[in-house]
């Protein structure tokens, strides 16, 4: 199989600019057009003087038909609602589609619209068939499906972190399915690369700080998978919180075990049995905490289990860096798939520490 | 009332730094004596060039019998174990004492044998009626005993952030006293100044990460003042997390509402009841949640509740500057009511924002 | 003296939040008006819930008269040539004014106007005579004038970091004025609360970079006051770079001595001697480089020297905050000098370490 | 040619951590041993459970006889004075070593011995002929001696920042020998894992300062390199300073201009004739100034040059990591042309941006 020509929409945003990174040392990988509406018509040297990419691209104000002619795979890092306005025209022209937006997450488009009010009322929208139709984009869970699709969601760095660890024991029904806590704390850079004064390192170093208490909106997109592996309406209470730091992700889980005789090594089997043969996902001896910044530059999501006897409750930790495992990495990680190589194969396993 | 004369003991360390920094500007307290094992017999101004006082000073290896003859009221900010050493000899001499360490903050000395393994092993104590002496020191609850007290065990960031916003509702038996979770997040100035590898900026910085995950020391402390106020035992799922900042401290805390009908506004109330007359906690208005930036700098505890109709749960938020509200500068409150001052005298309320 | 009335124009933006937080904790003034455009009608702790004022007051978008009424000092916290919109009137009618912009703090319109060609674009002057009069605000060389001007200009961090260590040497005529060269080190605050791209703190934090380099706009203004100070043309070399921090401003300035044989021991009492009676200026002694951390939140300068016998070369140390004595700090200096009040009244000269 | 052999000596540091994450990625090169003296004895997943290697190794007490039995070429990063102890053995036995520390950067063992006085004392040397036969590790300049040699000391991130944009200019005449000054700026990780007080985050983040204001040890070591390449003796101002970011060194050089009429473009012409063929350099374009977040995680030297016509002064400005081209980067370039492979093979050039 020949080399696969990609290419990139929303490119000099941080999703973007992370995918360019990872497909440019991908050897199966060849980045052929460059999308983005900010920039268009400016070549990428210039735009980018610190990421030099093999073959000098002009960004292009975002074309189906240029898009197909140049590529045979594109992904999509866009604001949430743009996507929906390309998906359509390039999945008819044969273009498979990687899309990092919430556009596609869920099942029904009407749903989708309820939780994305504001984009829902910007962007028309008729797509609920592809709604339907495209594959939750994560890889451990879905991988059979994923390689066969011509549209894949990828989920972002809250939902990834959030389920990793949760879905094995909703699965086998070892925690009570009420009562779900997840406290996150996300770097900065999730909040992407638009100025936005509350981003600025003046306002959020040394600083953190809860956001979208209750009723954040990827409590519904985490409810929903959940819901699926369980077999029953699962509801989360979800509390993001914003930490002083460029990336990284790291979720706290807390749940009560059915069987209170269970300990942190027979959970921490549980896991390491899910997901042995999941390259991007590792277990963690029990005691052994993830810090996010083992998991930096890297596309792996290190996970630990804790158990307290005295209150039968077990805590899940959970730690991604947000623009890989948590977005760009997990796109390249469908698009291995999609293209049938190895799961991990371009993406960094090892961290750059310290 | 003239001018009281306090001692501070571990001077260098941050407790101690951050307790000569707040009375150095304080008009009622005068520094008349710093003490300290490490820096014993060199001139302040060699030690702390950017903190010079009023008064040149020479450290002391600390002596109750200089220590009384200077000072009327000793600040101790020594390792855990160290202050009961101290503090027997001192009342003796009548000097009153807050004391920043865990020594006396515990009802039973056999409890704090139990939690405090190492310590135990390593000093000698018999001190048990002054365990049952000691005030715990959180003067929006005990103000009328700390006024009083000769031995004040002034409580550190965790359970004050823990515990302030909770004890109005466990008071009032508003929340169910089961399946409490304080998801806490500190930062690094915590770990105090000796030097250790897991704090330095090259490790610490761009990285979150629990620790003492099930188990933790404070848990315990938390557990036995709820305890007291609910009257009923309580159990705190208590999970720490080192963020990569100086100071701060937030807790979010998780509870369930006995009447699924209040409010974020009921709550509100609840809490700016409780704390109307007390200018170190703050109550912000619904939907506003505290950044940890806001209370840097300040002797203010900035709590926020929201409501989760849906899930029937409450979510208290809570900030300070974790060497100030949560350690210095209660300390230097308490010293304000055993002064018969105002409570918040010479303390900042206000931030250097940004 | 009864308290004087001052109006801050600007509220919102750094300058004037440090104005703001530092007025609200002085005894001599009362804050009696809050002007802005962008939050022009919102109550102040709708904007700022971290900050409560005594009195709630509502941002008003400035008005000369309604500033007259309410005020006998104004304090203009505003882009580059906005307040040259304000200033002639508000003389006119009796307010006297502390001005943190660059607008009068040439000699020459002129002048002015080839450095800021933009702003000289966007606003018309013909306040050449204003110009004239201001005074140049750094209290330890132009104290007395400062006591008796209507329109003070205060200089921000980067000359007074530059001109602090500098103008003694120039003055004793102790150092070739040619070859001087000023590295300056500055956190983002500078930069402003608006939000750019690159202080986000994805992209500013764990990362260094000059900006500017050759040419860039407070190099004359510094080359102003050293020229008059050393009575002939001197030229500097300067350049600034963007640090991760939020506040503090390091210069390091390189000059040539005159005589080879003067010491660090030398030069410092030299220093010492010019400063002696300036509260606000700190000299360190020899051997003791200042971090900007020891200035934070103070507004103090901490000045260093050292020499090195071999190259014949002075290298000297500035460290301020740059809020503070580069900025907001500088300004209420001269307020109080302006009322007649001691220079570093209501001023901290302490840092909260760390 | 099969697969190298390399031995870690140190590898718990940040040096040896950061050459096991390159080493492990890198096809033509095969980790078989790892030394460390406080670690000995464990195995390496436990000290390190962030940074798996493929063979499960333990950490041995470094023993030259072992490390020749299991090795073709050895990586020290020992603290100064331990390498000298371990090399003469080493290459005796046929191991090529690539030492990170100062023993083999100064062509004679007096100097090193007058510059490292502390460890002189502590460690007896009589490898005089070592220290000549030894290549300064600076591929750029001395490739071609570098792949032939047994002993090769690569120098650090200050003499590699300082020297890769002055060389050309001495090299070549352009500019004068007297008054070069240095002023750089350096990432805690440079000051090593070790725990120190002032790396502390809440001591070292938000706040810059310098240190080892004159005589700082690798002022000499500047100065032998740039006095060979000059033909001619040459005295640097050396001025380092520690800034609140994990990696990176930004150096700003300042230098005069013999023929004033050379233009920025010019002086970038310069650099890109002698750096065309070095991918580990880059030169930016005129007005493009580095930061040193774009050369995070790679190995190559981000140079740029400025010229002010006013002053006939020259500003050189160098970014690197200060972990991979300013350390183990450098090491391993080093290793590639010992083992005759591409000089950058293995070695990443493009940054994880942000």
């Amino acid at each position: 199989m020949g080399i696969q020509r990609v290419a990139v929409v929303g490119a000099s945003g941080y999703g973007g600019l992370q995918t360019l990174r990872l497909l440019s040392a991908h050897a199966a990988f060849e980045i052929t057009y460059l999308g983005g509406e900010r920039s268009a018509g400016r070549s990428w040297s210039e735009i980018c003087p610190f990421l030099p990419l093999a073959d000098e691209l002009t960004v292009d104000s975002p074309d189906p038909d240029r898009i197909a002619a140049a590529a045979d795979f594109a992904v999509l890092s866009l604001p949430n609602g743009l996507a929906s306005q390309l998906v359509p025209p390039l999945l008819e022209k044969g273009v498979r589609v990687v899309d990092l937006s919430a556009d596609y997450r869920y099942r029904s488009l009407e749903q989708w619209a309820a939780v994305y009010v504001h984009e829902a009322r910007t962007h028309q929208r008729t797509d609920a068939d592809l709604c339907r139709e495209a594959v939750y984009g994560l890889p451990e869970w879905h991988g059979a499906e994923i390689a066969e699709a011509r549209l894949v969601a990828a989920p972002g760095c809250f939902p990834t972190t959030s389920l990793l660890p949760l879905l094995p024991f909703l699965k086998q029904g070892l925690i009570e399915t009420e009562g779900l806590i997840v406290d996150a704390k996300t770097g900065t850079s999730g909040g992407g690369r638009a100025a936005k004064e509350h981003l600025l390192l003046a306002e959020a170093s040394e600083s953190i700080s809860p956001y979208g208490v209750v009723g954040h909106r990827h409590t519904s997109e985490i409810e929903q998978l959940a819901s699926s592996v369980a077999g029953c309406p699962i509801q989360i209470q979800f509390t993001p919180h914003l930490v002083p730091m460029v990336r990284g992700l790291l979720s706290t889980v807390y749940a009560r075990l059915r069987d209170p005789g269970l300990t942190a090594e027979d959970c921490t089997t549980v896991l390491e049995a899910v997901y042995r043969h999941h390259p991007c996902v590792r277990v963690l001896p029990v005691g052994t905490y993830p810090a996010t910044k083992w998991a930096k530059h890297t596309n792996q999501a290190l996970l630990s289990v804790q158990v307290d006897g005295r209150t039968g409750r077990l805590v899940l930790m959970s730690a991604v860096d947000n623009l890989m495992k948590g977005q760009a990495g997990q796109g390249v990680q469908c698009l291995n798939l999609m293209a049938g190589l190895m799961v991990s194969e371009g993406l960094p396993l090892a961290p750059f520490y310290p």
